[in-house]
């Protein structure tokens, strides 16, 4: 590694760790693990990480800024809440699968973190999680849902089914993303419409 | 310990073990982990377990069979099969919220079996999905649910939603199983009916 750019370096590292951690989970995974996927010497890793948890922070974090940034992009447009919401399933179903380690790693062991860094990964699915409850919000407000659906309770349909995604979605399979997130958003916003 | 029941002993260590690893993730979880809730001695630790996936074993093995039974007991009845789904998001969600650990365990460690025991597992996930699509399919055959329903998705959203529960459940929450239970079916029913 010692001859590769800080930047791509960093980079290896961490797409190392994803996979080392979603294969034994966080708390399975040894410093000398890390150092044979990354090729290197037990005794050498230190060089090149601070501590383990470091890495699984790291993972998280980016992973939630992955998610956010890619909501927000969706979020500010002028479209329907309808065609919002069938853009921020897309844009979450295809982060998941272009990062199904990371991914698995978030969900999985985030809560193995410190206390106050849990509070900032909490701190940032609240900001997620507020952005499609805003959405849902205004398909109310504009009459494009049913008044008596439940925000609350819409955006945790819409969570639940992204965010199980990690869990059964194969990389090698036949169903690519885009058919992931339309199947899911017909269904979803049948489930949220006016209609009988 | 020694002086408690078998049955009650092997039930606590069970306890214990799905605690234990809830928090800490299969792999994080020592021996002397184990021996500490317990409140014995490390060294007498293994008058109690034979191996750590033993213990995973029996809690993930048992979390399906729980899960299969509730689902069977709904699965058999007369009922339309929009009451069949009602019931069976009910039997789920319970399911989910007496056991918060085991579930956590089941679905976050399953994979860290070994690979005979991992393809016994994904079985008897397989037996629970298609009781999941039994009911799909008959809702769309009885014409209960509309022509144009994907069975393979619809089963896939009735799964992230209860599968995704142990993420935000909170038992000492205001919001009850039954409610969650009605909350989920009436959208995901509305998602699968014939109406506009």
């Amino acid at each position: 590694m010692s001859t590769t750019h800080p930047v791509d370096r960093r980079e290896r590292l961490l797409e190392v760790a994803a996979r080392i951690f979603s294969e034994r989970g966080y708390n399975g995974a040894s410093m000398q693990d890390l150092a044979e996927g990354l090729g290197i010497l037990r005794g050498s890793i230190y060089a090149h990480i601070d501590s383990k948890e470091d890495l699984l922070y790291e993972i998280v974090d980016r992973g939630a800024d992955r998610f956010i940034s890619s909501l927000q992009a969706v979020a500010g447009t002028d479209e329907s809440a309808s065609d919002k919401l069938r853009a921020a399933l897309l844009a979450h179903v295809e982060t998941v699968a272009e990062h199904m380690e990371a991914a698995t790693v978030f969900l999985n062991d985030w809560k193995l973190l410190s206390p106050k860094r849990r509070k900032a990964v909490v701190a940032k699915r609240n900001i997620y999680q507020s952005l499609i409850r805003e959405i849902v919000d205004e398909g109310i407000r504009r009459g494009e849902f049913r008044k008596s659906l439940d925000p609350k309770f819409a955006t945790l349909v819409v969570l639940s089914c992204v965010n199980w995604l990690y869990q059964w979605y194969d990389p090698k399979g036949a169903l690519r993303p885009p058919e992931i997130a339309s199947q899911f958003s017909e269904m979803i916003l049948k489930g949220f419409s006016k209609g009988a």
